[in-house]
């Protein structure tokens, strides 16, 4: 961040430099892809997290092109992902190895300005502050984030940097709340509610790892095909069961799955998440965002049959510190990213990859820089 | 079981051997005490789970009176405690290391006969059925119970029989919800919401395992001078706040509890017990009797947040394989449960002991057969 440089980039000018740069890292975006959370956001669900007119984008790759004061782990040339849920590693939770939730550059809608001087690094042609998404904002050529939100790929796996962008968010955070939430072992017999992106993750993670069984949930038969490429070995379409879908998996799994996974946002498929569980020590992670008022559907009582149930944000990474051994992980194929790419398109593009995941034609749309 | 003998008891008789007694076990009952589930279970609190006539009472002691066919672990004259959570050791869950759920003999309000053969071994003097309660009916000076339901207390100790009678339940579901659910830590912090006999015996949990901070939330403050015996650093009345009470521990705690227990049976009160820990890894146990058909008063979202709740059952011990072990620590001084017993009384003044528990004079009341 030497030099004063302006690019239009749809209309956005490339992020200023002229204050805020301490401890912060200008990124050269490669590769972006969407996210349902994207989507969210786009159209505005959340009311209190509106922010207009605002970048969004969560999910990418790219090349540092500068770095602002105190910044020293990465530098100009790195190949990088940007991360939502930061590490700073000093806070007390960046402390406990029990949580990947950092204090201060946790992910946090509310946020649309950086940290270190509570403005944007964005402006439109008239100078205007455009907003901050997700300490990421990505679907831009250029974007601008606390040192905390950037980690490193290690540059011998850079030739596979577009794959990586997966590891942004999606990916990441289903396999690792196979991995690092719920700790799914050889033999487990697992459950997945929601067959998008996260939840086909959540397979993947568990199909690494040895699981015996893993059933799959989806309203649409579609999602089936994609989910035997990630190991699902069996599924249920919940509109064509006449039972609930709990008492279905406690059959095919003998008295319950060991974990469940819910990634839809929905309260009845969490609370059949919760009870397609086993006895006495049945765990379900919660994934879906749920934009509802209401409180959990379980009954306190209920706790006292040994299910527990947890959320798990970024697949319970610390990003910095984690990520960069997932990566090399994936790249040695324990992990394929690549199935999860199921689209290509130019940036331009971008409402076409919109689109594609409205309409759940796309796990995966990335959009080339 | 030999013998078919007959001793009256408080217009009871002796339990009948005349069927039924294959893996049964007949104790007699030496010294009892009584828990608020009696409390509840007396007064009809749920409607669906009442059942009359009926032998309450499931924390005691006894020796082995007879063995039924197939019981090996315990014979004639052995020292015993009865356990409400039975262990058949056999089960799914009595398999697996994590939990200590009896699919066949775990805690169930609903169960009034033996498994056996769906019968009663109680009977009145008209020859009238008498229903079980919680899998030992203590109540009497005989009871029969299921082999899983009875814990054999090494002969060494069984000077101090007296007070293994508060391993049957009250002091095991505390100090082993800190030990077993929580695993309390050296330096740990924590707050438990209720200071009755099983909130005082997390206390003594936490204090025996080394936590710096232990802090005891109750609207009766004469709880206060029983809590500091028990390790209670720091107390909190909540009618004396004037913030909900998880600001001021988050305050008091540097941003919160590492763990809270809830020993009230309140909604509201197990919300406060879950905003008191810390974010990222706090972790909430209950141990309240929630009688309220209302649900969690959690929000799906807030499960992000890195906080943890469970539920905890007979302070997750297995009883069978894991209380011996516990009695010995208890004998040795690591656990003081003489702390506890705070009235003696005959067991005729049984209703006198009541109403200690009801007016809040006692910890445990032990009643002398």
């Amino acid at each position: 961040m030497e030099n004063e440089k302006h690019h239009s980039t749809n209309g956005v000018r490339k992020p200023s430099n002229t204050k805020g740069k301490k401890m912060e890292v200008r990124i050269k975006i490669l590769f972006t892809s969407i996210c349902h959370t994207d989507l969210g956001a786009w159209h505005g669900e959340n009311e209190a997290q509106r922010a207009y007119p605002r970048i969004l984008g969560h999910e990418a790759s790219g090349i540092v092109e500068s770095v602002g004061e105190g910044v020293t782990d990465v530098t100009e040339g790195d190949y990088v992902v940007p991360i939502f849920n930061g590490e700073c590693g000093e806070c007390e939770c960046c402390k406990c190895p029990k949580t990947n939730i950092c204090t201060k550059f946790g992910v946090n809608p509310m946020k649309r300005v950086m940290a270190g001087d509570g403005t944007s690094r964005f402006t439109n042609k008239e100078g205007k502050p455009i907003f901050h998404f997700l300490n990421t904002s990505t679907f831009s050529e250029y974007t601008v984030v606390e040192s905390a939100c950037v980690v490193k790929i290690d540059s011998s796996i850079s030739h596979g940097l577009k794959k990586m962008t997966l590891l942004s968010c999606g990916v990441s955070t289903g396999v690792g709340a196979a991995w690092n939430t719920a700790n799914v072992q050889p033999g487990s017999k697992v459950a997945v509610f929601g067959l998008g992106a996260v939840g086909l993750a959540v397979a993947e993670g568990a199909r690494a790892r040895g699981a015996s069984k893993i059933i799959g949930v989806d309203i649409n038969p579609s999602k089936f095909s994609k989910g035997r490429a990630m190991g699902v070995t069996d599924f249920i379409n919940p509109t064509e069961l006449e039972k609930p879908v709990h008492e279905k998996i406690r059959e095919m799994s003998k008295g319950g799955v060991d974990y469940s996974f819910e990634c839809v946002g929905d309260l009845d498929v969490l609370r059949e998440a919760f009870l397609s569980t086993h006895e006495g020590w049945g765990f379900t992670v919660v994934l879906g965002i749920h934009s509802t008022p209401k409180m959990l559907p379980i009954h306190p009582m209920e706790l006292f049959d040994g299910r527990k149930i947890t959320g798990s944000v970024f697949g319970g990474f610390k990003g910095k510190t984690q990520l960069p051994l997932f990566a090399q992980e994936c790249t040695r194929g324990v992990v394929e990213l690549d199935k999860f790419i199921t689209h290509e398109l130019p940036f331009d593009k971008i409402n076409e990859a919109f689109q594609l995941l409205v309409d759940g034609e796309s796990l995966r749309c990335v959009l080339h820089l």
